[in-house]
């Protein structure tokens, strides 16, 4: 095995992971999860401009939008490691909201903290405007088959 | 003060409680969020009959969807304490998953473990068909205004 | 396989649960794990009187003090039902602090929510004096062999 | 205010953020947390050597004392950047093991991820040997008073 600590190799380039996910949901459910920026070793950068529907009390966007773009998010760079054939299930995922997220386009920066071979563990950033201005951070626990 | 231990009042009941969520939220995302089934001191209990759209790979209920759901019913457990003056908003939600959730019935059961002034934190427990099995168990921690 | 919601067999008694755990840390770690109360199915409850150095500024139980008996609370009550052949290790761990922790007795009841093939998720809460007087709640993932 | 997203000001260095941890808890406990490496804008890094109170069974260093290195670790960047008069208390602290720790110096690395008025959440993530080789990554609210 190579040092677990080293970069990983992709097993998925951007359009093909974008396909997958693509045919993985039902297409109402799709918008939902936002789209695939970039794809790199131990990252996959993702973009979500939310619509109407998205909208919580005071105008914001949702929790549940957020929770579900950092979940996509994790999963796709998963997925980008490990290939279609993997079906990784969320196991876990604990996120704390930092700021008010308005109704502009929000970065899913997810980043590989550890790939093994039966749990995979993913640190997820959500920013606007500027990487330092974090709306939410996550941390997602993958189960792999 | 009354003892930070002993039941709670209620400030809304059941049929209040839905009207304020009902009109919390764009009708468009309503149908993700369930119903509410029951409100008691420390506890609301909220229904989800899942749709088509809330699929995910695999034929099973999307995490995404069981974490809207836990995330609401904390809220409204919250807001039947406080009232509808209060702006809650999520601070941190974690949740483990534990069984995959089929294409029936989810219960949701949120429990206030504490409502200070500031923070409250409420157990939110997921459940098909028998109360002990739990399809996910989250903890959910709103900041008070 | 039996009903993965039904109550499931127990590995240990009380005593032997005790002494497998006092052999398994070294003696200087031991007093801060506290000890065994009971154990049944599903659920161990475990006692621990907080020492003058497990204090942390403003005199009340320090945070890693409580962390340390969740985990090993959790731990006891996934060994009570897997048997000593069983490495666990602890995977994830997610503790609320609900209120300040005196310099009495702390109670942790640590309940299975899910034992898995490979993981089990515990639901932890420490509390004094009273069951529904919170200090904190965790909630633990362990890793099964 | 200043743009929050901002490096922020420094209310200690690092010889007057020891002597103030120093002070603040038990003599007896003070071993199980380390020293200060480092103290720069929106970060602390601190370094554990562990003892062998420390070991879990297996030989590897035990959860709790990660936790608490995680734990304080994320109350020293606080500290670093509220100042001593600040009583900040843990609200919450969720951590996952990527890997067996081994008895070698832990290097905590906690950085702010939010400084709010009246939360703060930090990111620890604790490596040895080499800073892509997690241990452990945890993230830790604070609430300020």
């Amino acid at each position: 095995m190579s040092d677990p600590a080293s970069p990983r190799q992709l097993r998925f380039d951007s359009d093909a992971l974008a396909a997958f996910i693509d045919q993985s949901f039902p297409p109402a459910a799709r918008p939902a999860f936002g789209r695939i920026v970039s794809v790199a070793p131990d990252h996959v950068r993702m973009q979500l401009d939310p619509g109407p529907d998205m909208i919580r009390p005071g105008g914001i966007v949702s929790g549940p939008t957020l929770m579900g773009l950092a979940d996509v998010a994790a999963w796709a760079v998963v997925l980008a490691h490990v290939g279609p054939v993997a079906m990784a299930v969320t196991n876990s995922l604990a996120i704390t909201f930092l700021r008010a997220c308005q109704l502009d386009a929000v970065i899913a920066d997810a980043r590989l903290l550890k790939l093994g071979r039966r749990l995979a563990t993913v640190d997820v950033r959500l920013w606007q405007g500027d990487e330092q201005r974090l709306v939410a951070q996550a941390t997602v626990g993958y189960a792999l088959p």
